[in-house]
């Protein structure tokens, strides 16, 4: 298969070389005049990647319904393929990132060979005490780092602590925590105590992390939790990462907030603190609707990005995040999905690559709001398809994954190859 | 089973006795020099009766997972056994509503007679088309009344009338349908054309209604669609109820709307229309959320019954709301959270007849907000318990169901009898 | 000053012709590819204008403060003057709306004339009954059109009517109507009656309207009032308007909606039923914030565009929408936040206009979700600058109209020419 | 005055001693049914005092308009002896928050004298960088702690050092700091830079506060900036507190968070951390809407109360919250809103007082969700209005204190007094 595809993107790209050429080169005439040089911007571009989570490689769903899609994934070397697919195709996505113990499986070390066989590697590891697996001790139900039980804690804080073994035998750098404590009645919980727990609990992994680990926690204003949650936004994730040490990070999802609330705020908040873990990219327009990143809201995207190239810019001191892409996919193709995702995140990027900062910290330092503004704007309106186009086509990648994916027939061959196995109960995301 | 409960019911009576006598004495002398008589609010609130969702005595989940509880219903028999102890200890609930497919049988007399038997008749009945069943020709993925393709739509019509006949054969009067249609991508749906194939398939249904009948519409925000859905909020429902016609009305939910929403706006709107069919009750804090009514909001709860209370006292011509619960069980017994929500209801309504409708009418025309409210805060503040343990004792229900359903011990018969076979996947709501 | 001001212009675009006559060129092509027609497009941009709203060349400001910009108009003259700028500048803003009382003046006939020697109209006329004027018998601290005392509602009805009069000597088609009405407490207004009130008022002001004016009714969520408003959604508007007749339609101001709103879904129910009257862009993020058009949520405005561009492809009956800015320039020199903000809508117009439309209506009918999304965003994602500048370039106007503006000196030469008169007490928007 | 006054409370109260004690020896009874001592309620009831901000007095507005009340105060002296009324009928108003400039006046120390002989003392004073005032040198158009130019900030922070100055004098213990300082447009302020220069502001007004103060933090989501606010939300106010150090603390304005937060939850996580500096209370429905306290939400001020009183049952450490109304009174007699504000705080006090904390403590840990729920609705629903009139005839105020005041023409009083000086532009809060 990897074989033909790669034939398909050549001659995908074959037809597309003259136009691209053309863009690319006009593209960089027109930076030019604003003082930016193309192919500095290009090569920063192609060095960017971001991590797929594993199980975004199958078809989402919410609590009413889950419509299965053909050829789903059935175990995590399914997922590895899939994965492989966008990153052969992209070039944007060197990394997976695993959920356990959804990606399970009994040899550690073939999966890792499975993987870097097709150019991928793992990022962050998963952990999930958001729902019961089958022979559990202890049910999560109410809780699991922040339950009122000591043995569910126990056991809650031992399963963190076998996901960071797993990560270990993967290659993995981080663990990430995102708990579904809280609750749905007012009175339900003891704020301070449950808040108290979950950090003695966090602490116990914290000191099982290797050396060269760190922790992201996740803040999450509601879901599964309807009244409360124990880690409600980044005020309460910043305070937990602060208590905990060094290591232990926050992770944005752009999802979980409040309405109206400014998250590129939030970004610079943590940067400045230095507990800026990373991302899990998505959109949203109501809540958690983890759609496709970009998809609703391109600009705000754009936002946060413009406040990580300054962070770079700027230099600010151990500034490192990581950036993954965290949605569910109940109405298109995964593989579509991601990819395109990908591609949106990869344009922001791109885009506020383009900001004249040099001018832009003029216009805020003479509160020139509108010229401020209207540099970040030059920037997102900015067509840096040339640029994204030419990255891809430089490594071998598909000028529109997209299109080339439906031309490789891929999903028609998994749906094949896979029997469906998975039910269309609620569907887990 | 029944004679235990009411044995049960009479001793955990006998004992509060003494004290209600003593509390509804001295709130009749409160209300008395507030021109109120206690006795002629104890019979409107007897005479009030809510409908229960058949799928509420089951545990409900999230998309990221379901904590069954133990004894859970197996099948609508079961369920309606459940709704039967519901209303035995409050007196609150005398109907039900179910859902099709879910409570499908293969013998609707008997189902009848055995809720006859319970003295439970059927409310509203509900139709799905927002997940697919087994066997199904064509699937609700992208939408099912207002669906792109023919087929599916007429799929989806023929189901609704198929509700009909079964609500026909149960007694109900009235179909509610709520549709999952919409999309998660900008661009995914042509919006007008949408509309208009949903009012298509529509006036189909509305044509197969019996003469007496009413169709509930039910609109809502998002999920299972996150950019948009086709019935988004009450003017969507308004617009088509009135193209359907007088039989159509529009259902609120209150968990259905966008944040800081005035619902009680809109039913006073939609009571002015004549459109207002009624309501499914629940609470939320971050969107459909699906708490026990009132345990959130419940000044919410009451300000939209000071609207129906209102509209009664002016007799507005066409008034006759239908009162339904629509709640997702996930950390408690559904048993007791149907009955302390179904209390919580009779409170907000118990409240609100407590306005003085005159005085209120003088401090509006006079524009003294202060007192107008105060009236309001006063209904509000008044400890109502004595009237609703009144209405429960004289109609030999239970002072305080949940005591009296705990001690009744029924939720550990029914882990006993009724064997688990419900998935901890996504739950359903 | 304008002869000066051609001339500047002149030179300023000048300089801009060689990369503009490239840009323009290659845009041609790749749209060309796209089998978009490039011209085509221009001349429809060409074609489209928006009003300038007469208070928004004042310095706006909140209930905390306003911070008076220099050289602000003194009265409508100098309002004119500065809208002339805007136009002339920009090309696209060749009317203005009126705000009565504010733009009282003792020669309408001079103000016409006035205008129009500066090629300007003038758009819907604004009545305002949100607060008092010295000498007014009644007040409208507790409302306007809705007023519990009869003598008040006259009072703002002939207030109406009178406006009616001056846009009638004045040329405008149209009065817009939006009112203050509503309740900051529970309980103190009588939802329905108010509504009532509110539709009798109306309906005398709707027998004043000459038979080729409309009458546009803008609701707003909350602000002045907070608790409830009296057309507090789309859904009491189109009640509302339908009630009124055919001449009534209903407003969109983009911050006037709960958060979370899908506005271009109000905005396509409206097209639908034939009652959209039109628009009052501006950006917000929090409530009506009144930012700049698209400078918070671009994406948002070119979905809103999407729906327009689509109505008018599909020749839906009766679509003719007004276009209006109404924005608070708290922190800008307002002339240059029009400037802008109406290039804003422009692009997002020009981009609307990029969408495939077939290739859309294909995706949709075949719930390609995924292709749909994306032709939106290459239509988006397409900068469209070059097309603004041509049509700027060849009306003459500027080709970068805040920096020709700057060059001009205009609002220097304004400050000693207008002395400051304004308070700097809360600010009126 | 003050002798009529009294002499007025004492008719009004006789009549109503009948009744009360009925009603206050009914709730004994019940309450000492479920183990609570109503008398020790009572007497920390007696004990909770809150501070009346000054400008609460005057008639509020919005951006849009203010519609004077009569007989509004012309300065600090005629506020405080309204100030004064309100604790005269209520008793729970023992002090006065001051606004400087607002409430400059020649001599502090007879303003001192004045207040204590009406039994009014001085709570925290309120510094104002948030307009301009006539002569300053810097303007606050662009922000002033955070200003980029550094001598905005060296003036916003002399003015500050002046409050503290002000309020030595007078005998406050704190300074509270709210600045409007933030953005309007992507890109206008540099974050992480406008944070930094907003804590080396803080740090030289911190280094001025007396051995015994506190310097609160209030943070605010948006307005009057509309793209971002320096504070904007309690993480960022406890990251600014924790840098300055212990005497620092965040102040909570219930007001001044984005739709559907968790206030109570951020209450407890600021206990938890030591940083809860105290309360702005009032109500909102859509933003910082300033209503009545209590007025729309009384359940989630009840909840915030529940934490409070949970805190001082565990004795936490260090806990020591100061208590403000902050409300516009835009619609009613700001007296009359203040007293019963207060009485509604008093309320939820009293209220969360009742609540079984062993009971509740048990249920919490044993998951038991709907029994700990319930235990907050009793509490909740418990009407208090006796104990609350028990403790206001105690002191001499009055049983109703709206009532009385109405009986006491004072407002008609004050309205031949003071003539009217406010304007009726846009209102200032």
């Amino acid at each position: 298969m990897k074989q033909s595809l790669r034939t398909l993107i050549e001659a995908h790209n074959e037809k597309a070389r003259g136009p691209l050429q053309s863009d690319y080169a006009h593209l960089g005439e027109q930076l030019a005049r604003r003082g930016v040089d193309i192919d500095a911007v290009r090569q920063r571009v192609a060095a960017f990647g971001l991590a797929i989570p594993s199980w975004g490689v199958g078809t989402g769903g919410t609590r009413f319904a889950r419509f299965p899609g053909a050829g789903e994934p059935r175990h995590v070397f399914d997922k590895i393929q899939d994965c492989a697919v966008v990153h052969q195709l992209t070039g944007a996505t060197p990394s997976v990132s695993l959920h356990i113990p959804w990606d399970k499986c009994s040899d550690w070390s073939e999966l890792r060979q499975t993987a870097h066989a097709q150019g991928l590697s793992f990022d962050a590891i998963n952990s999930n005490t958001f729902s019961d697996q089958p022979g559990q001790a202890h049910s999560y139900k109410f809780g699991s780092l922040s339950h009122t039980d000591a043995a569910t804690r126990a056991q809650a804080v031992e399963h963190n602590v076998e996901c960071i073994e797993i990560g270990r035998l993967l290659g993995s750098k981080a663990l990430t925590v995102w708990v579904g404590d809280g609750s749905n009645f007012p009175g339900q919980s003891h704020f301070r105590r449950a808040f108290e727990r979950y950090l003695d609990s966090s602490r116990q992994i914290y000191a099982e992390l290797p050396g060269d680990w760190r922790m992201f926690l996740e803040h999450k204003i509601a879901e599964p939790a309807f009244y409360s949650t124990v880690i409600q936004d980044w005020g309460s994730s910043f305070l937990a990462a602060s208590t905990l040490g060094p290591k232990a990070q926050c992770l944005v999802d752009l999802g979980h907030h409040a309405p109206n609330v400014n998250i590129e705020m939030i970004v610079s908040r943590l940067i400045g603190a230095g507990k800026l873990a990373g991302f899990h990219f998505n959109d949203s327009k109501y809540g958690d609707d983890d759609l496709d990143a970009g998809s609703v809201s391109p600009y705000r995207l754009f936002l946060v990005f413009n406040e990580l190239v300054a962070a770079a810019h700027e230099q600010v001191n151990g500034f490192d995040p990581a950036y993954m892409l965290d949605q569910s996919h109940n109405v298109t193709d995964p593989i579509e999905s991601l990819m395109s995702s990908a591609v949106q995140v990869q344009r922001s990027y791109a885009q506020a690559l383009l900001v004249d900062r040099g001018a832009l910290d003029a216009a805020q330092e003479a509160n020139d709001a509108l010229a401020a503004t209207q540099l970040l704007q030059r920037a997102f309106q900015t067509d840096v398809d040339p640029i994204l186009q030419r990255v891809r086509v430089d490594a071998g990648r598909a000028v529109d994954p997209v299109v080339a994916y439906r031309a490789s027939a891929y999903r028609q061959r998994m749906a094949q190859d896979r029997p469906a196995i998975l039910s269309s109960g609620g569907g887990i995301v």
